[in-house]
Order: C-alpha cells, then structure tokens, then sequence
C-alpha cells in the first residue's frame, strides 16, 4: 500500500523532482533486472535472491522474515514432500500432527534445549482483539492476557514428548514412528529466502523406541533416506556424517547430518538425523513397562528437513539465466513452444498437443511427465525461452510450420549449448532420454566441483591461507583432536566450523591417524572443515 | 505430569480415604468405557468424544482448544487432502503458501471482515524468551516487544490479498486461482475434537478474476467439487444452497455452502465457498489493467473445508461400536485376523499374507486396497474384531486352520450383521464388491435418515412444536420473509437457524411462492431452517 500511495502522490506533486529522479533510476534498473538475474561473479548473494524472485519461487512478505511461497516454488516442495513421504512410509512411519502453540514452560524442561535453541522465537501473550476505543482500528484487548504464554513451535520435541506420555506404557507400545509435516518459526535476525526465514515448511520426525541401539539404527535410517533424497532427487552430493558436540542439536545426544556444497564455495546442512538418548523422556517422564517388567526411560529420534532444500537445490544447480531444477522436481519439465502465425498455426498447434498428450501419457521416474504448451500470441518466441529458462524448465520442444513438414522438431536442453533435432515419432524416447541425462549431468558437475573444491590441510598456515578471503571455499579435510576448545579457536579464527565427521571418508586416507592441523595434537581421522550458510 | 503427581502422591497417602474413593470410581468408569463407547442414545455429545479417542483419530492437547490429530485421524486426513487437491488441480488451481502471522492492522482494513470474524485470536506481541533473572526456566524479554502486533490467521484473506497486489497488474494475470494448505487459528470458547478446535488444519482457495460472472463461477465450481467430494468420499449427502446475509462470510457479497445432518438431527456446515465481490480488492487497492485498458478492482472468491469434515463424517456414520469409515477415506480398508495356534499357524500366516498381497496389488477406487493383518499373538480375536470395529476398518477377514482346509474364509462387513462365507480364489472379488456395496450403503443410509427428518412447515406453532425439545429436530423447510429481522426473531424463539437457501430444491414444491412462517408475509421460496454444529 505504501508503495503505491507514493507513486500516485508523486504523479501529482512535479515540486519534489529529486525523489522522481530517484525513482525513475529504480524503475529503469527493476526494468534492466527483468531481463536476466545478476550474474554470479558479480554478487552471489544478489544472484540467488534474483534467482529465486525471477524463477516465481518465493518472495519477501511484509511480516520481517516470512516468506510467501509462490505456485512454481511450492509446486517444487510439493514433489520434494511426496517423494519423502513416500520413503518414510516406506520405512514404516506414520503421519500425525501436533498444536502450534507451546506452553513456554514446556521449553525449559529439557535444560540443553532452551539453552541452545529456543530463544528467538513468537510469543503469544493475548487471545483477542477489541475495536480501539478511540475508534481507530482494532487494539489487543488487555483483558484476554493468557495465564501462560504460548510460544509458536520453534521444533516440536517438547510438545510431542508431552502426548507420548499418554501414548507409552509397555514395550508393546514401542517403537512410535511418527513425523509431521508442518510450519514451524524461529525469530532469524538475518533472514535469506528457503535459507533462513522466520517461518519456514518443514517434516520432523519424531520415533521412540526401547533400546539405544535400535534408536541408533533408526537414526541412521533416516540418514540414509536424507542423502538419497538429495543425491537421487535433488542430484546434490552430500557428505553424511556426525555433527561435532558444539554442531549438535541441543538436548541431543549426538547429531548426524548431510552436508552439500553450493557453488560459492560454502558448506550447506541440508538435513539433520538427531539420537536424543533418553533426554527428552526424562524430561517429560516418559518410562515404558520392559519385556522384564521394569518401568525404563524411552529413546527418542528426531529428524527434519525444510524448505531450506529448495535453496539449496538453487545454490547447487542454478546459472546466471535463472533456476536450473532436477527434473525429478521440476515443476514442469518439458515446454513446447509452438511457432508460427496465421494459417499456418493451427496445424502446429495440434501437433502440439499431440505431442502434450504422448508426453502426458508416459511416466518417467514413476509420474507422467509434466509437460506445457505456451501458446501465448502477444510474446515472441525468444521471450518465451527465456521465460521458461528463467522457471527451470528442463527441455524446450520447438516447432513451426517448417519442422511440421519435415516431421521433426527442435529439442533444447536447459544446460547443454546446442539444440538436437529430433524427428516426432522419437520425440517420447528423446525426452525420456534428456530427463535422465539431466539428472546425472545436475548430479555429475556438482560432484565435479565438489571434488575440485576438497582439499586437505596440514599446517595450520595453509589451513589459515585457504580461509584467508571472505566467503566459500570449499572444504577441508583435515585433522581435529577432538576437543571443542579448538573447534571454538578454528572458528574464531577462520569463520569455518566442523561441518562433520565424515561416516565413509571421501578417501580411504582421511582414515589414518595424524596431528591436529590447529593445537598438533593427536587425531584418529580427519574431519571436514568449511564456511556454512 | 500432573495426573501423575497427583496419583503417586495418593498411593503415599492414606489419609486421603475421599479422594481416593473418588478416583478408583474414576479408575472404573475408565476401564468399563474402554470396553466400548457411551451410546449415542446416552448421550450423543459422550458418544461423539468417545468415538474420536477410542478410536485413536485425536486427542486434546495440554494447549486449551489445539488438538492432537493421531496417525489413525491423520490418515483420514491424508486421505481427504489427496482427493480434494487432485480436483482443485484438475479444475486449474495451484498451491501456494503464504504467512502464518498477520499485521494486526490488515485485519482492519476491511470493515465487515473485522466487525464479523477476526476478534477472537492469537496474538503475537514478543519475539524473544530469556533465562528469568530469579533463575526458574524463561520469561518473555520485554525488550523484545514487536512494533506492531501479529495475529495467528484465522484465515489469509487479508494477507493474501496484500500479496496479490503485487502479482496483479494486467488482465493477463488474471484469473489468479491458488490454493493453501494449511492450520489456522481462532480462540473458540467452546471447543470440541475436529467440530470446532483453536487450532485446525484446512485448505483455503483465493482467486483473482476480471469479471464479477467468471468469480461467480469459480465459486460455483468449488461448491460442485465440495457437494461431489462430501457425497462421493465421505458418503454424507448434502444440501447446496446460498446463506442468508445474517449467516454470510463476513467480508463476502454472498456465500455458499454445503450442509449435512447428523445422527443427533442437527445441521453441519461441511465447507463454504465465498463470492467477495471487489471488496478485498478495494480493501487492498488491487487493481488490473483491463483489456480496454482502464484499471479495474478485482473481483475475488475465497473457500476452504477444514478437519472438520472428520467431525462430519463421524457424526453422520459412527455407531455404538465405534468409527465408521467411509472406505475411500478409510485408513485401513481390509483387516485380516489369522487365526489358530501351535502347529496350524503357519499355513494359515501364510495364506493371509497371499491374501494381503492379492488385495494390495488390486486397485480400488483408483488406489491400492490398504490392507492390514493383525497376527498380534497375545491378542484374541475377539478382542481384535472389536480392536478393528472400533477403529472404522470398513471389512474383516476371518481365516482359520479349518477354513484353510475348506479354502475358504469369513467376510465380515462393519455395518452388515452377518458373515460371508468366501471361496479363497473370490476373496478380491469379494472384498472389491463389498468396499462398492459399503460405500453405497453409508450413502443410502444418511440419505434415509435426512428424508426422514425433513420437514415442511407452514405455521409458526408447528415450528415452535419442531424446535420444542432440545438438540437437534432435523431440517425444517419453510417459508422467509427475507429480513435478517424475521431470521433473527425466529434464531432467538428456536434457535434454529437459516442453513441455507437450497440452490435445487429438495421437492420441487418448495419453490412455490407462500407466506412466511414468522411473519406472514410473502416469501418466494422455502429455505432450510435447522438447529446446527
């Protein structure tokens, strides 16, 4: 609204010409921007916000943090949930869900949680509004103060633990396998869209369980589904590893994690696996009868992944012409632009829709594929390109009057340079052919820059000389002794933590033991250090 | 915990001879009812608490009026959200997300809205918890007061509508047809599990379009998918009408909405789709470039179903046995109960798990059959029967060493009285035409019931006899004046309400001209007046 009243303003005010200077250099740059994104090289930050803002994912809202997720971003997270969902059914999990709000008091209870975590977070303190007495709007009504104030789930271990009392009496009970998927919100003082907002979509997972080990497997488990979600969906490698005691999640007893690279260099967590021990049935007295009578504390699992991963999706695989989408999760993985006017249109249009409907009708990677036509009249057949490319749509199918007649079309692929001609009756396998080959090619460079981008240190000078500049640089493998004194030092120093203790090393040697690249100290493996979003 | 305390403390102190006579009369009640749920002619309210924790689908959580939906009730949930999404996507909508918290100031904007709707929430006024300097858990830091107070949605209108603005600039963005799943929150003084909670879960449709006929048709649209939905899926028969101006959305130019009867003879509203006219577009100065190239307000349409619908089915198909499940929604479908011991066992495990495959590789209703098989050993069957039954499982196989020896088993419908006797190689076909017959059968049957106990009423006495009693009298067709004076006169001698003005008549006979009930003036046509939900 205030934008707006601005501009009608101004439109009737010729005396502050200053001010409409100012806004016509930002209407001409919004215009310039329109045409493509910045480039990375130029600002890797103003690149991923143009990416995401441009490709119609997400924008900024007007409360501080929060994002509106747009169709073609929430059509991404759609496909991401599904697949998820799938597996974790497949794994034998069920879906519930748990209130939003939490009594504050809960948050205290389990003392390394509120401790770590549960700071920064939205208050509900009233539960009503009355008009203003002085007639202007609406004000809160000092009457309708809680008794207790409520807090918007940050995470729901506190809550869930709550019910799982009621839920848990005998081992028979055991184990629960129970996510959610869900909103939940964190106070983030420096907000980024899918990286960090305020309120962001999310599952988490929540099992109880009679045994450490079994808890442990579970764990793991999850683990397991997290990496192949991000290798085989996203075609983001990932490092799956044990998070560092200062890395963990508060009030667990330890933290795995994968952790992808994006191509500024930097390290992303992408999802956590979190053993909770027997802290949070302790905390909200949860004991289950054993197979020996004996009253005993449950072991607690939690796990989640966000939407954080459609950033880091766009972080791993998107260029300077816009998004660049796995096509396992692209929204719309094949565009056919019909070309041609007048007489000629009619004929190519239905040879579009003939192709749309084959298309359609032919599942790849278990779904039929997700095709569009862009018959639009008014915009040129290069405005739809880019548009499209902008979207991430992965393959373009181009036809005219011409092709029609040579009975072929043109296919171009969104991150290969050259267009293949391909005769109508193959166009089916050749589609099917350029999905696949996308996804191992997404997969494949990030790999590539990945490993160009891995190193391991020794001396605490090159250690100190890799992380000599501002932002990425990638990772490094190298040893630790163990103690958080020196993480704490590591990082004050260079800004790079542990993003994790590798559970298969990248190479069999960071296996063998070694010193300390920071205090000399002795170290059984090496572990794998980077600046993180 | 603090039951728990309560009752340690008890068995520590026998000088409480009351209260714990008190609670061993509790400990009984407890036990007897977990045998079964109170009878509906009990009382309808117990029966209906009952059956939604008996049989696993919620529970109320610690938070006054949030529930906890349990993966028994999610299911459903999941079940209703896949068929509902499929339409809307084949009807051209999208998904999309947009903020949980709203500025206390939007919800003002437009007046009606405000005045109708928007008082009793959830208000953010902090954003941050500290450590309490008297050192006991957290308090609210008072430093960290929000500028302006956020409140939980009730519903997006305002907040989306304040999105729109910006995505809306020319004819061709219009129509704007974006669906959100998602929870909501309103402060209800009266909850009761899925009918009316503080918190639920619901979709929430918000459309853009150019002309005020093409708003009109998308909201005639979702109703037809709403009537489909609530007939086809949920087998509950319902009215399609338009509301009275005194029962409208408020902030719409006209609502429609469904309505269904329950056991107990009231009216439940099962969801509402709102034609807005400009009014959100005014509210929120959102205009669009028509193709005449005047800017024009949009004209906008909003609608949702919420969990309530759970809430619907139960009260329209439960019993005194517990949930009845209408099979498409139905988290199980098939519960398979091996029986017989020892020696015997494991042929029979093994044809039941042959069985299991057979049903889960036959589709129905356009997904696989969802079988289960209960070969709990420490369980008997009895106790599984009446397990499964209380839980909605739509149909029960029965399967013993002798009935393996015959090749045949025991087909058991939750809502017929007696067993089939079934040949093994039938057994799909069976189950396939006994999920046909249930589905049909739950229709029929609240079909029945609603002609039963809809009547027409002409004079004001007679309608003061239907009303005379308490709880629910069915639906009363009569003639209205078409004042809200008449409407609220009638609402205070009865309390029955107008539930809606039928779009096709019930009998054709009810849109013959007559005099109103009340006041003796004309009326063109008979609406539906019942107690309602």
């Amino acid at each position: 609204m205030g934008a707006t009243d601005e501009t009608s303003a101004s439109m009737h005010d010729s005396l502050h010409a200053p001010a409409r200077f100012n806004r016509t250099c930002q209407n001409l740059r919004t215009m310039a921007k329109d045409l493509g994104v910045t480039s990375r090289e130029d600002n890797y930050a103003e690149w991923y916000n143009d990416v995401v803002k441009k490709a119609d994912l997400a924008d900024n809202s007007v409360v501080r943090g929060c994002m509106v997720i747009k169709p073609h971003g929430y059509a991404v997270w759609e496909h991401m949930q599904q697949a998820l969902d799938r597996m974790f059914k497949e794994t034998g999990h069920v879906n519930a869900y748990f209130p939003l709000l939490i009594p504050k008091s809960f948050l205290s209870k389990e003392a390394e949680h509120v401790d770590g975590f549960a700071k920064e977070c939205a208050v509900v303190t009233h539960h009503r509004l009355m008009n203003d007495p002085n007639g202007k709007g609406v004000v809160v009504d000092p009457e309708a103060r809680l008794e207790e104030e409520l807090i918007i789930r940050p995470t729901s271990e506190t809550i869930i633990w709550h019910s799982y009392k009621n839920w848990i009496q005998s081992y028979r009970d055991l184990p629960l396998l129970i996510n959610q998927w869900a909103n939940v919100m964190r106070w983030e003082l420096r907000p980024r869209l899918f990286l960090r907002t305020a309120e962001f979509l999310w599952q988490e997972g929540h099992t109880a369980h009679a045994t450490y080990d079994e808890a442990e497997q579970e764990t793991l488990t999850i683990l397991g589904i997290y990496k192949r979600f991000a290798e085989e969906w996203m075609c983001v490698p990932v490092v799956d590893g044990i998070k560092s005691e200062g890395e963990k999640f508060a009030g667990a007893d330890h933290t795995y994690t994968i952790e992808a690279m994006t191509q500024d260099l930097r390290a992303i967590q992408a999802g956590t696996s979190h053993h909770l021990g027997q802290n949070f049935a302790k905390a909200f007295d949860v004991t289950f009868q054993s197979t020996e009578g004996k009253p005993e504390y449950v072991y607690a699992t939690s796990w989640g992944v966000s939407t954080r991963l459609i950033g880091t999706m766009i972080m791993a695989h998107s260029d300077d012409k816009g998004l660049v989408c796995p096509p396992k999760l692209a929204p719309i993985q094949v565009v056919i632009v019909p070309i041609g006017r007048g007489d000629e249109r009619a004929a190519v249009l239905e040879a579009s829709d003939k192709m749309a409907a084959d298309l359609r009708a032919t599942n790849w990677a278990g779904a039929p594929i997700r095709v569009k036509i862009d018959d639009r009249e008014k915009e040129s057949p290069g405005f739809k390109f880019n548009h499209w490319e902008m979207r991430g749509v992965c393959l373009r199918i181009e036809i005219g009057p011409r092709d029609l007649a040579e009975n072929k079309c043109l296919l171009a692929n969104r991150v290969a340079d050259e267009k293949q001609e391909v005769s109508l009756h193959q166009v089916v396998n050749q589609v099917v052919a350029g999905l696949d080959g996308f996804q191992s090619t997404l997969y494949n460079r990030a790999l590539e820059l990945r490993n160009a981008n891995t190193k391991r240190v020794d001396t605490w000078d090159e250690f100190k000389a890799v992380f000599a500049n501002e932002g990425g640089a990638g990772f490094v493998v190298a040893h630790w002794d163990g103690t958080q004194q020196t993480e704490d030092a590591i990082s004050e120093a260079t800004k790079a933590t542990i993003r994790c203790i590798p559970l298969v090393a990248l190479d069999p040697k960071d296996e063998e033991p070694g010193v300390c690249v920071y205090s000399g100290k002795p170290s059984n493996k090496r572990v794998i250090f980077a600046r993180a979003y």
